[in-house]
């Protein structure tokens, strides 16, 4: 199988340092291996030389070692100029690990003379989710099938080391192998049906400091072991899930535990039995806690059996309402995985009210690489800019300064287990991830959970410099800043979300959910357009602390980029721009349009500066994300020009 | 297989005539034994003896004979009572077929009084078109799989024979034994793979008077024999169909010929190699011809790829402007067979201007039983009523009197191959059809093709009597009779169509089809809906003849029930009832959940009176109706709510 190298890709260096080619290892173990192993390889194609590799402490070169107590936390580790050689100090084996890749990825860039770097990983979980099924398919996967299964067949090829080092160098250190959605024969994963292959897995992630994760059936012991419920409270199920469980950490010592999606869009789970998600997840811990294993349970609970003619109901209020009541009733082995907005992964929600509510509960922070809303990678949408802003958001819980990221990463509650859990966006394309830019994602992600405080922008920059190279680097990293912003102009406006195809989730289809059993509804009419979720409409404003709860619920004050998702706004409303709504609406979409053109012109400027497949790739995907535009502007366009009858200011086109 | 046996039940009647029960046979042959065999069958049931058969001329009875010179048209009968017993004459064996079964028709419900009766049938083709694959689903169908394929194998069950039985009760004299869309398998119907089956089939219907047909695939030269294309201008092409049609006859000297969809929804034809429809259907015609075959050739030809941005393009001119400049150039055995509307079996449409405009071409007018758009034999809609109208329209061809009834029967220009063809809805449903009460459209599309005159009150009378008795006949006829406006009220307004979820086409999605690329637009927005046909608008009314394409055009003069097919009206527009446009759309769409209910009222009424689990099966769907015709009320009158802004004059429920 055929794959290019993305970020890994260690091209020849114009200047190398000598001190570069004697390696100085005076740790050891599996993963201070990998550590050589990589540094050799990248040395191999940025150096063109073979470094010597030597315990000789005396020897000028780059020295890796181990100090627990050279950096204050988990996995951290140190990088210092020293006596004309480097020092890559890990507080840990990982911790060498990820210095060493810190460490080539400044070579690279030419950035070494800015050492010292002291770096501790922020948050404890930094977890990739695989929606790979069994059969081959990915769920909202847009890059080829799956590099783990084919067939119900668990697959084992060379591309798997690679990935796992992509994962590695960018912090990850818990892989989920399989989707939430667990069907029939994925629920014999943590059975000896697969155990042997899943333990080649486990073992080859460990090598790089990663756990590895299943996601489980809650109705296992009734599809494996016959049984005729799966009650967490019946002791039978309990056991059932003990002895299950016992038998994965003798065939896989380091296991990490299940992620578990319980009823949730018709998955099995606690309710059905009258219970609670404590009981469900505590009944699983239990399980696992013997053996160091936590459980991760998501939060991801509504009604998706809604009447579009019901506006009291509100999804948005869902995951609170489902989760709230249960703070400090988990095991301390359980870990709420929340997802970053109250709906679904839309290009603009509120944080969810959530991470400023639970103060007694391990909280993940979920978000989605995988561009299921956001242009299916096909349209450009660089999305660490989105993660920064729900990061910094200032929930309120404790006063302020109480960030999203300072919760997930256990700074507010002294919480061991938290962290961030993504969607990933990979799949065997011979590129990863459907557009070669999309991988900036991959990589950003990671580097946000290593370093939540970064810069999008400078991350952009290592990803760029590391794929494309520096002499693209200005062009591209402008380019990827400016496709949130664009992406969301031209498809649904001021945060009320939805609007695309039921199903497919790409393309325009204005009303395809109006009247739909899901939950998300724009409700516009001749008037105006957005949900009123004031104490005057559903109440959601309510889940959130002050300031935001009167803030969210003042048409006045609730930030303009999510003002339709709180109101009911007429198209005659004057924004803070001091256009009128509907008029904001028609010119978005136009600048949207015009943005993706001139981020086609500047692509096509760049020709002659990016080497090989990847010019054409990203240009055929840049040509159909344009079509897209297109037809997202002239959808919504005439839709509220149909609906309002409201004119265009500047006589544009817009088809009756 | 258990099933019903629908209206050929043949019980017990309370009074039977003596003379009934001797059946004098002076004809024989195939056909013949089938008359006589359903005679002594019917018998069995209805007087609960066996009847005798006999030769003797002498005797008192019921007798059978064939007289070409009786009746003036080919399979007609002549049935009269004389001499204290029947005769039952016809001009050919099918003519006593047909007989046989009018007089057991009549003889169990009571009607023998009425005598005589002479019958000629009207259509001289009287097709069913199957739309069933040999994976053994059916396209469209509603009531259980293929009762003719299961797996890629063609099936052999008595099943058949009482099927073949139903066709020939209702004058059904050509079948065309799978889906117009010729998928892989279905090419090789025409080779040796299946042709023995095929000869099983066809040798039972000829016992019964029908001649089998297949569909066939353009491409087939291509995907059977290894051409590199299938130009039917391309001798080796059009000798690749000779033969293997040579082949086809060999085995099956009475087979039918062929029916083809091409150039259509993406299916191959003439069109790739810049060939006309007629060089096509001659090229097959002519490879029919010397074994007396026919090929139909569908005109269901339009761009499935249009913008919904252009307003010039309309899919209703399609069928008129593809073939209208081909008119005298088809082969003898030609027969263009010509969908009722110019869309595609909406619950309301004008009639297809082709056949009131082509006048040298053999023509057939196909129909839908199968409830596609209709309430998919759940909801009930009988559609004899609708397809009355078609006949009965004049389309002002040759002056007034040109009816398309007239034109298809071939008296307008004398052609000798022309008729009706349906698609059916049948399915190996227990029942056949879905709900019970859908094989009155099966029933009535026979009697109807037959004689075009009879009234469709009768036509389900005669039905309800013979499937569920004369005690419930008037409730169940005047159900019927009411269907067909109840479904129009509660679904799309005035002749607009569509407005169903793509691609299922069951229930309400108003803005479903807005957007996408099947030409299929009903154009609301704040002021008004429906399409501009107009000259000023698509033209397509100037595809009619006088008076109608004036009328049609004139907002003032259009027949209200197809007023927003034509026009493009204001909501505030004072229809001729006096309502506006919008309190119409709301109070048509009150009235047809009303109209539901007050129907389940009365079927509930008549439980004691309904055998078996036919009481339990209709009320079942019946309950399904009333909940779509809620959702199709509610979703229609919450869109134009919202789309206008006008409030319901009675205040009723509308949801915001």
């Amino acid at each position: 199988m055929e794959y290019s190298k993305c970020w890994l890709d260690y091209r020849p260096l114009e200047s190398v340092e000598e001190v570069w080619l004697t390696l100085i290892v005076s740790c050891d173990g599996l993963i201070i291996e990998s550590a050589v192993k990589e540094y050799v390889l990248a040395m191999e194609g940025m150096a063109g030389r073979k470094p010597t590799v030597t315990a000789d402490e005396a020897a000028a070169g780059v020295r890796l070692l181990v100090d627990e107590s050279i950096v204050s936390g988990t996995d951290g580790y140190h990088i210092i100029g020293e006596d004309g050689g480097y020092k890559i100090i890990g507080q840990s084996p990982s911790g060498v690990l990820y210095g060493v890749f810190h460490f080539l990825r400044m070579a690279a860039n030419g950035e070494l003379s800015q050492l010292p770097v002291e770096n501790v990983p922020a948050m404890p979980l930094r977890m990739m989710n695989h929606w790979d099924n069994m059969d081959g398919s990915i769920e909202r996967g847009y890059s080829g099938e799956s590099f783990f299964y084919k067939d119900y067949e668990i697959l084992w090829d060379e591309r798997l080391e690679h990935y796992t080092r992509m994962m590695a160098s960018i912090g990850i250190n818990g892989i989920v192998i399989n989707n939430v959605n667990v069907h029939e024969k994925e629920t014999y994963l943590i059975t000896d049906t697969y155990l042997q292959k899943v333990k080649q897995y486990a073992d080859l992630f460990q090598r790089y400091g990663i756990k590895l994760y299943t996601s489980v059936n809650f109705a296992a012991p009734m599809e494996l072991a016959g049984f005729d419920n799966c009650d967490p409270l019946e002791p039978q199920v309990a056991e059932w899930w003990k002895e299950t469980t016992a038998h994965v950490y003798e065939v896989i010592p380091e296991f990490g535990g299940y992620l578990v999606k319980a009823d949730s869009e018709g998955r099995p789970g606690p309710f059905t039995y009258g219970r609670t998600h404590a009981d469900g997840a505590n009944m699983l811990a239990r399980a696992l806690a013997p053996h160091g294993g936590i459980v991760i349970w998501r939060c991801f609970v509504y009604n998706c059996g809604q009447d579009w003619r019901d506006k009291k109901t509100d999804r948005a209020r869902a995951a609170y309402d489902n989760f709230i009541h249960l703070d400090g009733c988990f095991d301390e082995n359980v870990v709420l995985q929340i997802k970053n907005g109250p709906m679904d992964f839309q290009v603009r929600e509120p944080v969810s009210p959530l991470f400023g509510a639970l103060k007694k509960t391990n909280m993940i922070l979920e978000v989605q690489i995988a561009q299921e809303y956001t242009g299916q990678q096909i349209d450009l949408c660089y999305l660490p800019p989105m993660w920064r802003e729900i990061l910094d958001f200032d929930t309120y819980a404790e006063g302020k300064g109480s960030t999203v990221s300072n919760i997930v990463r256990g700074a507010a509650y002294g919480q061991k287990f938290c962290g961030m859990a993504a969607v990933i966006n990979t799949g065997n394309d011979k590129n990863w991830t459907g557009t070669d830019l999309a991988a900036a994602n991959t990589y950003g992600y990671g580097r946000l959970a290593m370093e939540p405080a970064m810069s999008c922008e400078t991350i952009a920059k290592e990803w760029t410099d590391l794929t494309l190279g520096a002499k693209v680097e200005k062009d591209v990293v402008d380019m990827l800043m400016k496709s949130w912003p664009t992406y969301e102009k031209y498809t649904s406006p001021l945060g009320i979300g939805w609007m695309v195809t039921p199903h497919y989730h790409y393309g325009p289809d204005i009303d395809g959910y109006e009247y739909d059993r899901w939950g998300t509804y724009h409700r516009a009419d001749c008037n105006g357009l957005g949900v009123d979720r004031t104490p005057s409409g559903t109440g959601y404003t309510n889940q959130y602390n002050e300031p935001w709860r009167t803030i969210y619920a003042d048409v006045e004050q609730c930030p303009q980029e999510l003002l339709l998702f709180f109101h009911y706004i007429r198209y005659d409303y004057t924004l803070k721009s001091g256009k009128t709504l509907i008029q904001h609406i028609y010119d978005t979409h136009f600048e949207g349009v015009e943005e993706v053109e001139a981020m086609i012109a500047v692509w096509k400027s760049l020709q002659n500066r990016i080497a090989g497949e990847v010019y054409g790739r990203v240009l055929e995907r840049m040509e159909l994300q344009l079509a897209n535009a297109k037809e997202w502007r002239d959808r919504v366009n005439t839709y509220f020009y149909r609906k309002s009858g409201v004119k265009d200011e500047k006589g544009r086109t817009i088809y009756e």
